[in-house]
């Protein structure tokens, strides 16, 4: 198949309306006005693999979900991303399927495709761009001292697909591996909380370092306690140190961390309903993360080898 | 090094000033207003070598000026980029280098860094996404009959040095060796003929398959003759049947092909002075491009395996 006709297959998948100039040309035109702009790799091998049964376009799917991630911490509106593929001769089979699956991603979250780039590779890799619009972004530098922080959702079974065949028996369902392809981001939470967030983060490099970074951003010390952090159904069944590790340094959950003042918690959780909002720690004077006994609490995913 | 740090020692080489916030939450935020927004990959041995002593600070300079290229192809001013880098362990200590040689065009272009992702990887590769502010954009789709095809520049050089090691003997200089690596993307002539132009594409894919593009997209056949494309220097110097080969294929050169009417061609010409602007061909009815024989002409780079 002709580079050409690949790009026409995944531009006639993708909604691609509302262009000033859409996909075909040297580059896409629209009218962005004050936009949120973010970029993410996803490399196999790096941040996704086939070993647990994931497909091409469930990991296109997540490469696509990390960007959407990271402008719903932004608490920005989805308006558009550039698709770069980096395909092995061996996966152009695989293209059409892909455009299906990020077509439905792009309905749900009212996104369109600009443009992008498709190139030969020796390993499969997503790069994609994303701008949303916002008016007043959520940062990770605006916790304070006495605000508390809370958690959207559930965390660990991203993980705990991924570790599958790591993981002792029955706790991993069929669900969270699909949830390690497919995990949805938190684009209407991240709106929602805008209002009553102080800061906010992207965790899915893992809790504890992502927290970390809303901890160095915003000049405060955050007390986490790992027992209180929401689990998801799968790995609540696992042993204790692994369901607690699962949640605390898991990744790829695609959940929110915000920080809020703490008469604000029951306006955020209603705001959100019915995804849950679980508040799992406080922020405080000083620096870094650390559980309520004072040790530090580390780990995550850094994806440099 | 941990990636935080080489993401700091980026950021702090590259300017990356006027965002509303820049770089080191999760997305930028800019007052983007109408804007031109494309990607572009970059793969080692796909998009470049080191074959020929290029470093990967070259590599570097040649992602963002493919990049740069696409903005000058819609007459946009560029803005800014975000930079992402699959970076193989071995290429950590370059890194400096290649923020150091970014942060050159950076300035040559007025151009900022809004951000960017970092990861391991097994092959070099950078994946860009810019964006550049347009009020009237260049496309490929304006060709009319009648229009003349005109191209910046010079062709040839970039290809030839490339295949420096396959060509025969003297031709092949080390600015050649240099310009595969650090070509020039034309923003600045781009911006300048956008009241002559009636499209433009950039022809880094090669003359021949680009000019075919516009060719496609205005709906016209394009007759341009072979021997009137401008060559480098060295290209000159080398076979003929080369030379042609070089200057219509060779791709890698980020000039631009525009179409303009007849009478507009001495003000273009003006305006980008001291650029040349060649006039290579014409525009008739009809589709696909030829040589003034009639022969269709074809060739350059897909970059699908």
């Amino acid at each position: 198949v002709a580079e050409r006709e690949l790009i026409a297959l995944v531009r006639d998948r993708i909604p691609h309306d509302g262009f000033i100039l859409g996909p075909g040309d040297d580059a896409a035109v629209l009218e962005a006005g004050r936009v949120a702009w973010s970029t993410d790799l996803a490399i196999e091998g790096v941040h996704f693999t086939r070993r647990t049964g994931a497909s091409p376009a469930d990991a296109a799917v997540k490469a696509l979900n990390r960007n959407l991630s990271d402008l719903a911490a932004m608490g920005a509106e989805p308006l558009a991303f550039l698709l770069a593929v980096g395909l092995p001769a061996a996966d152009a089979a695989g293209v059409e399927a892909m455009a299906d699956a990020l077509a439905e991603v792009c309905v749900r979250n009212d996104l369109r495709i600009a443009g992008g780039d498709l190139s030969g590779s020796e390993t499969l890799m997503f790069a994609i761009s994303i701008l949303g619009r916002v008016e007043e972004p959520l940062t990770r530098s605006g916790a304070r001292a006495g605000d508390v922080l809370a958690i959207t959702g559930a965390l660990g079974e991203a993980a705990a697909g991924l570790f599958a065949d790591r993981l002792p028996g029955s706790s991993v369902t069929s669900a969270m591996r699909e949830r390690n392809g497919r995990g949805c981001a938190r684009v209407r939470e991240g709106l929602a909380l805008r209002p009553f967030a102080t800061s906010a983060i992207d965790i899915s490099d893992g809790t504890a370092i992502d927290v970390g970074r809303v901890a160095e951003a915003s000049g405060v010390r955050i007390v986490l306690d790992p027992a209180k952090l929401p689990r998801g159904h799968g790995v609540a069944r696992a042993s204790e140190i692994l369901e607690r590790d699962l949640a605390l340094n898991g990744g790829d959950d695609y959940e929110l961390a915000i920080t809020l003042e703490p008469d604000q918690v029951d306006l955020a959780r209603a705001a959100i309903s019915p995804t849950p909002l679980t508040v799992v720690g406080v922020c405080v004077d000083g620096t870094g993360v650390t559980d309520p006994e004072g040790n530090p609490l580390e780990g995550g995913h850094e994806h440099l080898a």
